[in-house]
């Protein structure tokens, strides 16, 4: 793991990831020593920083990156996930930055869950969580280091629920906890609209760029968390964990079954090279 | 500065309070080494880990708030903040948290900072930031490590204002950056409701209260940050700065003055013996 550039596993106190969620962070899959979706991730991390205000150093954090992915044997074939966190730094008055802020970089290396390759082929069950989503178009689509709607959703998931899916408080499907949703709705397929709440995950932008781009476009609009009872296909899908097929959702007071359909194979298809 | 009892100002990286902003924190006021409100302080803590499931151990808290004032020369009779963190701790898998958690407790001392007696005094300019406070209420009240929202209106802030008021996305105001709002309209003591987004203060709640056994309720309702130009009076208030009179509010096309009235001497009187 490395810290500007350091290998140390710690952060200063005053670091404001600790003190208030003040930063960024990315989940890249490794394969074969390489990062998926390296490109899109850099763009994306490049602009939350903007929209945030930090100023983060992208060639030391490439070559940091490099650095890190190095110490992967050449002969490793196993996949991993490199997580990267880019935060504010240290100090300020309060709330306020400093007016010199020095952001910090963080590189780690973990191994890849067990299960994901099972969940991709068998498919998943899901489950409807309460706890809702934060509602804040400001944030909207960032993947920053405010996440305890996320954790306090995954404390409600069952032993048999591989994720959980998350509605805002007008029970409004934004997303799964670690992933975005597509349904297939009246045949159209159909994803939440990101502009409220939510993260506009890596893998929901290649699924929607491969349906536009073979004249399917798909349908990006309020989704409300009863309609997925009537779907033909519901699915899952990270940069990491590629698409999960749901074959079961679980809500208050039902559970719905859906088939594994040709949308559902087709996203996982396009993916077929790198997972 | 402790951490879980031992002196250090460093937290592992995969503390949840870095990846998640998993936690919870009090900023205490301490004069002449006793911490002001301090039972209302552990009250609102212990019901905040109740709600996150943070379990945390508070005979330990207590014993390390102890040791960290004792650390205060005891002819010093100047005042500090003391600032506690109580995080998830580390581990588990993703978002979701390990089945045994062992939270991590952070107790640190900081100094006062210079120009809070004044701006009690003189009354403060203050300005209406456009970040919207992200709206939920399963996370409404708490004083969550979750603060971007605040980082960002904090970094709109003009030199002249000593701090911003926040609304959310219905321009109802919320809050200020680092304080609660208490307005006279109409004649009537009114302050937002903050069921849906905001931090319950601690001394918004001793003004409550005071009003309420004085015969005068305080009107806690939903306010247009429109109606403020109406406001006789305006003050923000926190357990730390007391009472600040707020003379002039800036927003987008407007500056409204306020007198400093006969109800926000009276809130700061309610606390003559403690700033």
């Amino acid at each position: 793991m490395l810290v500007n550039g350091q290998a140390q596993n710690f952060l200063p106190i005053g670091d404001r990831a600790v003190q208030y969620g003040d930063g960024l962070f990315e989940t890249v899959k490794i394969k074969a020593r390489t990062p998926l979706f390296w490109d899109r991730h850099l763009t994306r991390l490049r602009a939350s920083c903007k929209r945030l205000q930090i100023p983060c150093d992208f060639q030391l954090l490439e070559a940091e990156v490099s650095q890190v992915l190095s110490s992967i044997e050449s002969h490793d074939q196993c996949s991993h996930i490199l997580k990267i966190i880019v935060t504010r730094g240290s100090g300020g008055r309060g709330y306020t930055p400093p007016p010199i802020v020095s952001a910090t970089r963080i590189v780690q290396l973990h191994s890849f869950p067990d299960g994901y390759a099972r969940n991709a082929i068998d498919g998943i069950q899901a489950q409807h969580c309460r706890h809702p989503v934060s509602r804040n178009s400001a944030l909207a689509g960032m993947k920053h280091l405010n996440r305890l709607d996320q954790v306090m959703a995954s404390m409600e998931l069952t032993e048999t629920a591989s994720e959980g899916l998350m509605c805002d408080d007008a029970e409004h499907l934004i997303e799964g906890i670690k992933t975005n949703v597509f349904a297939v709705l009246d045949g159209k397929i159909t994803t939440p609209a990101l502009t409220e709440a939510g993260i506009a995950g890596i893998m929901r932008d290649v699924v929607l760029e491969h349906f536009s781009s073979h004249g399917r476009p798909v349908d990006v609009r309020p989704i409300h968390i009863g309609e997925l009872s009537g779907a033909s296909e519901l699915f899952v899908c990270n940069s990491v964990l590629g698409v999960w097929p749901v074959v079961a959702l679980a809500t208050a007071g039902d559970n719905v079954s859906f088939p594994i359909g040709p949308v559902t194979r087709e996203a996982q298809g396009l993916l077929s090279d790198t997972f």
